[in-house]
This record gives C-alpha cells, structure tokens and sequence, in this order.
C-alpha cells in the first residue's frame, strides 16, 4: 500500500448498455455516500447509449460531484473480432479500456454495474500495482472445486480471478495487451469459454495480476456463510459492514428483482431507496 | 394527511445521558442522510451533560446541517416528584418536554436514541394531528398476549403504546399535560409500574394518542418475521427498505454491542461506518 502525498481523483470505469442504467445509479450513489472527503471521474465506456441515458448518467454524477466523461466506442476496432450471440463486442471493452481512456490516465478502476460500494474504495485505489496489469480478486466463497475446475480448463495454475472489479495498471496494459492477441484466444478457443471476458482475462494474463481479498474488494453477496464459515466465524455480519468495501452481487439473483432471498439485499434495497431520493427531480420517475 | 404550503423545518427531540451519545450521532446521520433536501433543527434534553458531550453534539449536528438547541433541564422542577434508582428524574423528561421547549414551537417529533431512520419523516412529521396530544405506535409485532396484559395491568382500553417515537402536539400538551397528575399517578402506582415512563403516557394520556403504524414509524427491529407473518407475506424485506422510515432496536440486545443476532444489524452497523467517517477529524477517534 502506499499513500498518496495529496488526495488525487479516483477514475472509476464503467462499460455498460441500457439495461443497466438503474443499477449504475445506485451504484454512484453508494460511493458518493461512502466517499464524503474524495473526488471521483466516472468514465463510462457504451456502444449506443441514448442521448436521454446519457444525460441520466449525467445527472447522477452531478449529484454525486464526479466528473463525467462518456465514451462511445469505435466499432471499426471490432471489424476482425469473432463475435457471435454468446460474445458481443461489448465483451472486449474492458480488456481494451486502456486504448479507449485518455493517454493521461495511468490508473483506472473497472467496476461492474451490480456492485455497490458500503466502505471506503482507497486502500484498493493506492495499492502499489507496481508492474502488474491489474489487481483483482478471486471468489474463495466458492468451493475450492469450481476453482480447480476453472485451473484445469483453462490451463492455469493460479486462482480463477473475477473480472467484475478489476483495477487496471493502465500504462502496463498499454505494453502489454494487443487486441489481436485476444482475438486469436478467442477463436482458437471460442467454443470452451463460458464467461467470455473472464475467461480471457485468466487464460492470457491472469498471471499478472496482484491478487486482492475477495471479502473485502470482491465479496460474493451470495455467499455470506462460506466466508463466514472459513474464517472460523470471524468474518459475520459486522466484520463485513466494517471492513469490506465492495459487496458484489454475482450471479442470476439480483437484488434489485423480486424475490432476492439473499441478506445482503436489505442494504441494496436501502441504497434503491437513497438513489431514489437523491435524483434530480425530473428524474424521479425513471423505474429502480 | 396534510401537505405543508412550503417545506419547514421538523423539530426533533431527544433527551438522553452521557451513555447514548454514540447511538445519537448514528441517529443524526441517518436523518441527514435520508433527506437531502429537509431541514431540521434538533432540541437536546439533558441534565447534566459535559461540554465536551455538548461539542460533540453539536459538531454532528454541523455535520447534518441541523439547528441544534441543547437545554439542560432544570431539576428544581421535579422537587416534588416521586423519584428512585428505577426513576430516575429523566423519566420525565419526555412528557415534560413542553415547558422546557420555546414557547412558539408547536410541534416536535420526539426519538429514543436507539432508533435509525431509513427512509423520510415528513409523512409522520405532516401528520394532521388535530386535538391529539400525541402520535404514537403501539407495537404489533409483539403478540397480542402482552398487549393485553398491559392493558389489564393499566386498566386502558386502547393498545399499549411504545413512547420512543412520539409526535408531540405541544400547544395542545401545555394545556392538558400537568406535572402534578404525573407525579401522583406515579406516587400511587409506583409498584406496578414496569417501563415508568411509557407505562404513565399510556394510563394517562393513552385515549390522547392518534395511533400510527408501527412498521412505518416505530418498526420493532427484533420482529421481523412477526410483521411477515401478520402481513400475509407482504412486509418482507423489501417492502420494509421501501416503506419503514423508523426502525426501533428496542430491547436488551443492541445492534452496536457484539453478538447482536437480528437481521437489521447489518443496516444499523453500516450507518455506524458511515458516521464515523462523516465526523469532523477531531472527533474521529471516538467509539462508536
């Protein structure tokens, strides 16, 4: 860890299309909340945003006094991509976010729109990357299993990384990621990969990224009792609203959809409602 | 229901010792952050409180953009008053609060300091309350056996209401409300009297009272599957991060004390983060 000698802005980088636009909302909302002394710019990477979401987004970051910068992406960069209905070229954003942010940003956190931040972001901010391309986190939520099963398939030997938070060592990535080498990864081995992006991201650099604490910059919302359990009970309910700081709701439940039965959709929910509250008023009605 | 011309600004009360002034400073972060655009100003009564308490309060209050009015009662009031180590005179603080509040405020909302509000007031604040003395709840939650016996034991015919949310009409209470009926009722019934306080607002003002829905304005933090059950299903989790604005952790078990076990910890233990990292640096160090 390192400290900063004076507060900088934290870039946070999201890529995302309609779908999503409610769930970036409270996303932004829950780290303006958690965030009283710092400074943000949200760069905001899309294909064909409407004017209308833009100016949504917009609004939000106004509200939560971060810098906004939206950045449609060029298409033509795909033109030799393999893309199908399982690997849109919305796939490839993240890994080629270094290309697309501006040549000044050396550090970016990539953030997944069903996250919400509950503690402070800078320890993982000012984590020395040094000269690995990212940090990121593996789910030890999971059983050990699916991790193993994740080496074995891709064939490699360190831990099935998560590529929902990813800080990116932007200078690095720029050396050292050629999308054509994502391109050939992808059709050689198009039909083995079951989450694309993360897939690739393991296969072809998973060994170069710093490995973070799950339970405390990539917690499983789902997995509540595996994380308790492995701790020897250490990490329960308090420990996790004291020290994690991104609570990260993999998987086909939302929190934001009927029926949640996981705990952690109690404080979701109350970050819904703070969202809705904190809108500018003509934006009061959009659906969260 | 009525709808205020234009916004004023909710008066609350609390009255409360050197032991709750961490819960006090969660409390007001969670007004404050429940709404960003009301305006409130915050009456503190307290017999003997120290300046530093007081400086931290009031620093809170800075921090909340809340008046803040600390009024230390004086205790040649309660000269005649039936007092012990069981009541203490602060017990009367809270239905006395009329004559120690200005004159012109007509209105306050009194809070028990182990309450977090989550979503808005102003539904309860805009509460026509007409000639009532009070808007209260009675707790639902509970079963119905220990209403009943609260009603028998007090001889009253309308539910046994909580009295750590009240809505206080004042001009009404400075003409009904005398000191001295208190302090007979509690001379006469000492020795049945078990929670004095709430036990005297219901045996003598209980008919006063307009009672309001306790799962929107006084929600029993330990009952959770009580209000679902009661609901048919429909006062689930969600609904409750919608609707409630108040929730009460009333009983021995404290979400701020280790190995609490009921489910709204996790929300009451994430304002506890989110209060110290709102105090101004000076405060910063203390335990909350």
């Amino acid at each position: 860890m390192t400290r900063p000698l004076k507060k900088e802005t934290m870039h946070l980088l999201v890529a995302l299309d309609e779908g999503y636009i409610p769930q970036l909302s409270v996303l932004l909302t829950s780290i303006f909340i958690n965030h009283p002394n710092d400074r943000f710019a949200l760069y905001l990477l899309h294909r064909s945003l409407t004017p209308k979401a833009l100016d949504f987004i917009r609004a939000c970051c106004n509200k939560a006094m971060m810098e906004y910068y939206p950045i449609q992406v060029d298409q033509a960069l795909f033109d030799e991509a393999p893309v199908n209905d399982r690997y849109p070229k919305e796939m490839y954003y993240r890994l080629l976010a270094p290309y697309f942010l501006p040549d000044d940003i050396e550090k970016v956190l990539y953030l997944d729109p069903d996250i919400l931040v509950i503690n402070s972001l800078s320890g993982l901010w000012n984590l020395n990357l040094d000269h690995a391309l990212f940090a990121a986190a593996a789910h030890t939520g999971k059983t050990e299993l699916s991790n193993n099963v994740n080496r074995i398939r891709l064939k490699t030997d360190h831990d099935y990384y998560n590529s929902g938070v990813l800080l990116m060592n932007l200078d690095q990535c720029r050396i050292e990621i050629r999308k054509e080498d994502i391109f050939r990864y992808v059709k050689e081995h198009g039909n083995e990969l079951l989450l694309p992006d993360q897939d690739v991201l393991n296969a072809l650099y998973g060994k170069r990224i710093e490995a973070v604490d799950d339970a405390l910059w990539n917690y499983d919302a789902r997995n509540y009792r595996n994380y308790l359990l492995r701790s020897g009970g250490v990490r329960d309910m308090r420990w996790v609203m004291q020290h994690t700081s991104i609570l990260h709701f993999c998987g086909r439940a939302k929190p934001w959809k009927s029926g949640y039965r996981y705990r952690f959709g109690q404080i979701y929910q109350h970050y819904v409602q703070l969202t809705k509250r904190f809108l500018p008023d003509e934006w009061k009605g959009i659906a969260l």
